[in-house]
């Protein structure tokens, strides 16, 4: 077993592999480059990865679910998954811890310029939210418009409650702004989100 | 999309597989059957699930994660993944919220009757674990002897700094009888971990 010095986390974290940045932007015209073309998944993981180098929270995104079926061990190398097949999620994308609290949320993007459509909400998501919700997690969504470049931590309850009314396809962007705190794309963090719950837990108390 | 009407969860769920009860026990003479043959994993799984379905608490297993390589599209049938590898896990197998708190914890099974050898855990759940406890997390650990029918849950600063001793290889079965709380296996749910996690609660506070 290998043991480290106690105090140092250096020996714990494994080489993390930056996302590539890409380097053509020239079909995003008028659009801030801030977020260095990368999707908002990218964004957040970079950011999880600065508020845990940081000791600031621990937000892991969970793997997808995958139902194994056939697995070889070649001699001298390792296994390797022959036949698999991808499983429905039961949960939310991310969680983690922040100063106490539990915090639980969906990301998701779309190149629409005036609303989000809920139906990018599945039902086990919206849910998980609910149930954590109800016991008393930060519960959120980041939705991304990626042709504007603009980015929402919208509160869960929100999003339930459009996402259960049958009369509602969408959220409106003038909606978005209204219910909820725009964060901006920048550099250390990618993406500040929990400058966001910061202020959803200052209106929750 | 399928919107289900409000306060109604049940259209939420999915059937549940349930773990194969084992019909014969004849080889583990002397040992309490509360547990019906389970492992530990199942135990926990099926004791989330009647978290959940009480309204009691949300925890969830976190999926293995897998590099997958390559993925066929067969017609009319569903994507399978035909070459994918095993990754290391960057957290815990098991994290989720309850009453506002942050649980976070590592399940391990032994079959040894006197001590865990703390090889069992690894470098990277000892790092989260400690990142954890920095955000206030409840975190811990559920041991269990399944020779001796015998099921701690141990504080995570216990396990850290036993994990970190470099003088240290196992932690003995006396140890964990003094510092952790024992859980017996029982019918609903089948681990009532919660129950020692209020107590953890309780000594925090």
């Amino acid at each position: 077993m290998v043991k480290y010095p106690s105090g140092s986390t250096a020996a714990f974290r494994k080489p993390v592999k930056r996302p590539k940045v890409r380097r053509s932007f020239s079909h995003r015209k008028g659009v801030s480059f801030s977020d260095r073309g990368m999707t908002l998944e990218q964004q957040i993981n970079e950011s999880n990865k600065y508020y845990l180098d940081e000791g600031i929270a621990v937000v892991h995104k969970k793997p997808t679910p995958i139902q194994i079926v056939k697995v070889d061990y070649p001699q001298r190398s390792k296994a390797v998954i022959r036949e698999a097949y991808f499983r429905q999620a039961s949960t939310t994308d991310y969680n983690g811890v922040y100063q106490g609290y539990y915090l639980d949320f969906e990301a998701k993007e779309t190149h629409n310029k005036t609303n989000f459509p809920l139906k990018n909400f599945h039902e086990h998501q919206i849910f998980h939210l609910n149930a954590c919700l109800k016991q008393q997690g930060i519960c959120f969504t980041i939705i991304g418009f990626s042709s504007l470049g603009r980015y929402f931590v919208t509160p869960a309850s929100f999003v339930i409650a459009a996402w259960q009314d049958k009369n509602k396809s969408s959220m409106k962007l003038e909606e978005l702004e209204e219910n909820s705190i725009e964060i901006s794309s920048g550099f250390r963090p990618t993406l500040p989100y929990i400058d966001a719950v910061d202020q959803l837990i200052k209106g929750r108390k």
